[in-house]
């Protein structure tokens, strides 16, 4: 049986720009990590390749490499960015826990999987949406795809509504 | 925002009789009920509604009455073995926790999805596939239907491969 000490656990957890990654994170580190254990919790931000940035413009030769080398530039950023803010949630909900942050380039349905299976994570966890409204037009649902082809334990954690019913 | 005390959850965990819920219930409580807390573990069995079996001869005419109330004595019977099993293993494995138990007729995808919003579910746990080769073909995958439409955290379990690679 693959039974799981609760203090060793990998924790991994799939996390991108939006709102809902954090939430799923902020959520796993309340009700899933424990206090005093041993659990690593890895951060994982999945960079979409270049050819969904180049599917954008239809043609595939709009984008000059320019521009290009900006948004693989822009996409870096954000990666650092997204990281930095998850790794200081981690400390401030869960000051014991391991942390680790890894950057993977592909299709992040592809990614995530893969890492799971990689890192044999004993946990993934990850937003229901995430990645965009556009990059979801091209990418379909990741977590629907993980919840599917991992074969871990998936925790999809949805951002509550807020009160305005937005989004 | 919705942040949840760790102590004072209502786990829901969808059980039917395959072995999988099962697994999903002992991860669960491994991994997700902490000791000494104040959980409460809702286990709930979806009993299909009548029309899932009379669909099974194609015409809805093929079984008598007879027939269909010994069907329904046999889901009950199914319903509280199910039920007992998943009780003992809440026993066994987090002996604090308080442990509630339902069976509620209708579609599993409907009873969960209802039951996780009416019983203000904290997260709700549920193996993969469940409910069986035959009825799934009728039902379709009810982890990816909950995983869509349930508001709350879902934390979907599969039941690792055994050596065999049997399933």
């Amino acid at each position: 049986m693959a039974d799981v000490a609760e203090s060793e656990r990998r924790i991994l957890v799939a996390v991108d720009e939006g709102e809902e990654s954090m939430h799923a994170l902020s959520w796993c580190l309340k009700n899933v990590v424990s206090q005093n254990s041993k659990d690593t919790l890895i951060l994982l931000y999945a960079k979409p390749p270049r050819d969904v940035y180049t599917a954008l413009d239809g043609t595939g030769y709009l984008f000059s490499s320019d521009i290009l080398a900006a948004m693989e530039k822009y996409g870096a950023d954000v990666a650092a960015c997204v990281l930095e803010k998850a790794k200081k949630m981690c400390k401030d909900l869960q000051q014991d826990a391991k942390v680790e942050a890894r950057v993977e380039n592909g299709d992040p349905r592809d990614v995530i999987c893969q890492m799971a299976e990689q890192l044999s994570a004993d946990v993934l966890v990850m937003g229901s949406h995430g990645y965009g409204l556009i990059k979801r037009a091209f990418l379909g649902s990741v977590s629907n795809h993980c919840a599917q082809n991992v074969k871990c334990p998936v925790l999809i954690v949805k951002k509550p509504k807020t009160n305005a019913g937005s989004k």
